[in-house]
């Protein structure tokens, strides 16, 4: 088969760390364009690799006709381009969160349905190695049930870690439309959807703008989250996270606890009622500051080479994004929400 | 001055771990009498300590005529108790939750100043070295604001705790009224309010028995706490920690971290954003399996010795047992429960 | 169903540390005799757990008629008195090396199914969780094939351990026959065939009395065993391991290696080619220095009470003898051994 | 005096990491000539360090009569090559193992006694300081006797060492002759015999090809070795460690156990039966894949200076080749072999 | 304001690894010009960050009028040049030991009082996080009285450090005048000075050249002080710790003790008497060796634009100087030397 | 030969945990006699080893005639006592320091040679397993001369170990004479002189009352050596550190350093300039809070059946004793003292 032809839209750091270099490092891959409203980004790519720049979305679609679309632009703007590229024939990865409502998440599945193209978003928390193993240990069925768990994800905010610093689109409430939920909490309602294997029945949140200036995005939000099959927790995001940067989880079983992402040697380690402790070192967990190959593309490209549905499917997307969005729901109305 | 004379209600494994050994080791206290309805362990304390037997209360209240009580019995019977040994002229020191209603607690509040008693609730978690050192620390401005915090105390339950192991009255609705939170997350309200010197304004709380048999009391509870201050943060008790057992506090704050309990050796922990850790080795956290001297027993004995506001007042004790109080409200009606 | 009476045969120190012990804790056991022809360590345990003492082992079985017997006498004494024993109807559970020759190994298996009892070997080594969890691994197929391993078993000797210090029978060739490698290399022969689940096809040996004064018997063996499946290996056996004991197993295979009881807090430590690394700690490996409950005495229990083939069998048993009958035959030949 | 004159022959990766930088380091010698078949490795040196280039090494002997060779080549050009230099007048340093007969070996010795050359073989083990200081302490009398030992060199093979990767001569029958027995086997052979000064009196050795695909050389041997003092002790040798790499050696002596090249911090640990343990952290053990300066070009070059006997002379290289091929010699014939 | 114009004077190390690069990162500083006899040192700094260089202090003073001045000369030069530029108008930043006796402190003290000009002294060990620390948790009153302490500066001497190796002018006596004490020791005597808030009363010292060759400077001094508090300890200062190089301090006080500089984690270690360890990690402690931002010149910079008192002053130095003096004097004439 | 006849002069600390059962242990000695003026502690003894019990020390002389006697009295009786002793025929080990001046020392060793008897000092620390490598190690020449030193021995004072507590002996000018020097001064100097095989030249000290209350006695000294060989260093004796008890020497020499005593699990390390380091566990270095077997008493009786020279002799002790009176005149004069 010839190469996929890929464009990559919007140039900031999570096509710089992620997309662009495991793109090039897909040999099933070309990049045939970079789009970014800043120009010079998208050109300094496309000498980098090949390919061309556009500044403006719309026009390197009719013009380059690319096979897939890498998503990686403000949330505000998933939606619509993914709808656009879908439209237009491509396949698409859209960053997380998927969309900013969840009528535009169903627009986008329709829309990658109606054109016959895979539409996947970048829930790269899947891929990680820790929660592979973790994944593995609980269908093993060595724990018993999940009785109640903690997963937290909290770093100093994207003020350190987007191009643009602290004049990042992440604060800009037209643009990013939420802050460290959209950014953090999406990933671990996925992800603990996804290592449950179970979905999210009930939802409570507090969601504030505690301590970043300027923004009315939230900084910080900590959620209770009642699962269909029991289980109960929390899921804390965080941008204020000064120090002691955070990407754990926490589950208490019926016969003991799995600890993931909080020992920096053993990042999975298990704790029997009978004794037995087994530690893990299975490979880093990826954080903003400290960038791990996420699997996210070739998984991607896979899905196109051998025409099945991607690792993280739009559904997966949507039940992932409903999470977050009742936690809104439910610091407006201040009632627990049922998630549909 | 002459001794205290003391009586302990109730003999359980908290007068047995606790009252009775702190009572006897404060040489400015004479036990005079035991309570219990299971009158051989009340025997069993008098022959070892001297003092009365009594299988009844009011008997022991009218015969003995004590000057101060220890009420150590189920949740349901902290207030009667209390309000009648006030009414008996006895200072009161009541176990947590110091009272199952609001009414009731404000009622023994009315009870000791009517009759010139102090009234002190057993919260003993103040006491703890950690805590004392982490409210040094936070007073001492190092930190900045607390942002965000995770409090926690979760074990295996009271079935290998209480001298009725899965018998024990704290499974039996009608004398607990309460499970965990009556016996594990209203410390960790007392602790919070206490050691951030701040009020809970408003509660969320998912509440249920997820795994223990034949009971109807609460076994987990996961609860948002947002505090007047504008901190926010998650407080969990759990009876089914069947290992990772844990009784932690983590405070995010402006300039960094401070992790209590957290670690084995370093009770708390430090860690700034200029790069500076603090470790400090100032004593366990005492939990169920592992007591240590309270303290307790000496600040109430000091309160009447000195005549002087006990270390935890009723006060304080009905603010913290609010919390609780409105978690349970929240799960019952699906609603943010403003503590007013 | 009545207990099942069980005699115990020879009171040295295996008897002492776990058959006796573990009979004791069986609550579907009664010990109704003890035999030693020091006839006071038979009282000893007679009068600790009811039962009779013998110092002749015929005039017990004629007398007690036992359900089951535990044979711990000099290794020469194995097989007559497991025969005996069997041919009285009895159930036997024989300590390791079931016999001294396989002549006599092929007798007590042909003895126990005539008589219609099992015959059990007392090789503990299968039950001791690291063994257990390593072969658990082993068969999940993470580390592929097997493809050079090592083990060895090594301590300073039965001095130490026998309560005849340097007068005990294992140092008395015609009452042990073997030293060291009916002690020790026995038993890492069993381990061997049954983790890999594969059997011994070649060895060679070099076995001699290196130290130990005033005996015939080997105090050391160094041996070459390779598989049928074509892995190949070394199995040392000594009783000159003054410091440095060691009772280990190390496996390299395809896709890593499994080192077990080479670490005294992780048993079983699995390092795979792509870096993963999983540390499990299950519980301690017995040695003779410090005894572990064994497992032995349940599972032959099981047997008898199920009516099923006990968990090692005299064919096992055989076979590991074999191994170790063959190295001596090595030794002798100065060729290797065909295992037949 | 003058400089001596060097010649390397064989510009592969033992050139490359030992010989070549500790000629170029050694202010004694002058580099003259560089010779391989393929002659782009020999210009590449001769441009960095001076002196000409050779495909041939008749040639090169005929033009440059170098003073010394460092003859580099495949095993089955050890001999002759190092004869032809001899015969040329020049002091030859032959990497191990330094023939692949012993016909080779003590012609070679001839050769250089004829022409009153020096004769060094390049068993860099004995250089390294954890190897040097375990013999110190062998020496000084402390352990008493070495009762047993086990020695081991494994590594996942030359596949990734050498300069032709899975092509390399290591792996064609023809000239590699041996495979992991003369690249890792010879080490330990040599190292034994040197570090407890004892020779090998007996061997058995199973040598075979488990893993490797497409060549007839060994890929794993395990032997054993009885020592003229009554020692005995394995010595393995494989290329299918592929985690848990090992250049180790454990000595079992009358008053404990020396550890040498088995911890990464301390490589060498001594622990006596008084309880006694040290700790020398002195030094890392070379490995394929980590370097360390060898002190066997030194060596050779200060014999050369002083007109000494070599530290590794052609008879120490001989009688430990004669362990290897002994062992070669006992799978063959299936038969232990006296190393006479 | 405008910049501050600094003139570097000697171009040692001292100046390499401290001065140079720390006005170079201080934006309020231009430097104007580099002096040394061996012009090419000055010439090498003048390309690198621009201004000039002279082989004369003279001619630049007259030549370039700088504002500001560094003494970075060998000790005998202090004074004299610090004494000019003063009289030049120039604030003067001068190193370790501010002089070589106390006439020529007092002068330089005058001189800098009579032109109206700052002069600082190079004590930069006050600036070090661990000391800052320490001193902070002395003056909490944590620890009680200091009643003794121990404070020593040990590296293997300047041979390694200076640019002009053992042929330094630290080994010239016309030129040092003082080696170890001059060097290292004054740095503790300001340092404990400072620390304990607390002025040396008298003085015992040894002083001696024990090792170190062609030289007739101190390489080892060992000195009791008397604090005017009642506190008493030993300062050392050598040149001969060739390995376990140290700058610690310890302080034995009513209530534990202090480490400082103990442990190369946690630079500051806590002990109490009531069990509390604090172990505080806040920046390692600048040795010759590693050098850390000293803090210094931003210390002397900002005194220049505050128009304020350094942070080290004229006054301090001196007093740090006489103990030092009083030491040599001890050992000259065998008596105890009180400090005025 | 018959047993030796032993008589323990002075029930305290002293004889409790190390003198009694030490002889108690040695089979070569019969205890005949216990004397003690608090004739309960003498009587005490007597029970429990047999032998008489005595207050006065010249009856039991008179009426027991002793073989050997220990002197355990306070330290102004050690000389009257031992010479009466010696006088009487008896052997003598006295406790350190052997008298309170150098007269007393003399006239000691006098009358042990006039009566033919045997005179010990209990230096106990040279025979420490930690002190005994050291010296091992500084003879064996790896580490080159001693250049510096130092030597410290710190304590929180006897008030926790005499028998009589804060009232002991100890603190009582009349009977002590000297303090925390007799106490713990004299142990170091013993040390140093013997470890180094060197004699002290010349001492400066500052002595104090520093902390403890109601005493005349020194609880604190730091000192200066310089030895017979040139090296110099520090000896500091302490009953103040109340923390951070300490009983280490460091010797830094010309290839190194040996750090003794100054980690809990190596008690010797030597740190080489080459970067060899070599960590020793040999046995702890007993303290006063956690004895260790001294082997004092063993060597005494050695010296008596074997009729040698006892291994710390009268002269011994007399050179170490006059070491610490040296720093006694140094602090009453001002001036540094020759030892003669």
């Amino acid at each position: 088969m010839s190469k996929v032809r890929v464009v990559v839209v919007g140039c900031g750091s999570i096509s710089k760390y992620r997309h662009i270099p495991e793109y090039a490092a897909n040999k099933n891959v070309e990049l045939v364009a970079f789009v970014d409203p800043v120009i010079e980004r998208a050109e300094k790519y496309a000498e980098l690799h090949g390919g061309k720049a556009f500044a403006d979305f719309e026009t390197m679609l009719a013009e380059v006709k690319p096979d897939a679309v890498s998503v990686c632009t403000p949330n505000a703007l998933h939606a619509p381009m993914s709808i656009a590229a879908a439209n237009a024939g491509a396949h698409v990865l859209v960053e997380k969160p998927m969309a900013v409502s969840d009528e535009e998440a169903e627009a986008m599945i329709e829309a990658a349905k109606k054109n016959g193209v895979h539409l996947m978003v970048g829930h790269n928390q899947r891929f990680m190695p820790p929660h592979v193993k973790a994944k593995q240990i609980l269908q093993s069925g060595v724990l018993g049930k999940v009785l109640t768990f903690r997963t937290s994800f909290g770093h100093p905010g994207p003020d350190g870690w987007s191009v643009d610093g602290a004049d990042s689109w992440f604060f800009r409430k037209e643009e990013a439309i939420m802050g460290a939920m959209g950014d953090l909490g999406v990933h671990k309602s996925d992800l603990i959807r996804w290592m449950l294997d179970d979905e999210v029945s009930e939802v409570a949140g507090f969601v504030g703008t505690l301590h970043k200036k300027g923004t009315e995005v939230d900084d910080n939000a900590s959620c209770l989250l009642r699962m269909k099959s029991g289980a109960m927790g929390t899921l804390v995001a965080s941008w204020t996270y000064y120090k002691g940067e955070d990407n754990s989880t926490i589950l208490w079983c019926e016969n003991g606890v799995m600890k993931i992402g909080t020992h920096p040697d053993d990042q999975v380690i298990l704790e029997l009622r009978n004794g037995t402790v087994e530690k893990h070192k299975v490979g880093a967990i990826s954080t903003n500051d400290k960038q791990e190959t996420s699997g996210v593309i070739d998984a991607f490209i896979e899905s196109i080479l051998t025409n099945t549905t991607p690792a993280v499917s739009g559904e997966d997307g949507r039940a992932s994004l409903k999470v977050i969005l009742c936690a809104f729901e439910s610091q407006a109305t201040g009632k627990f929400v049922s998630v549909n």
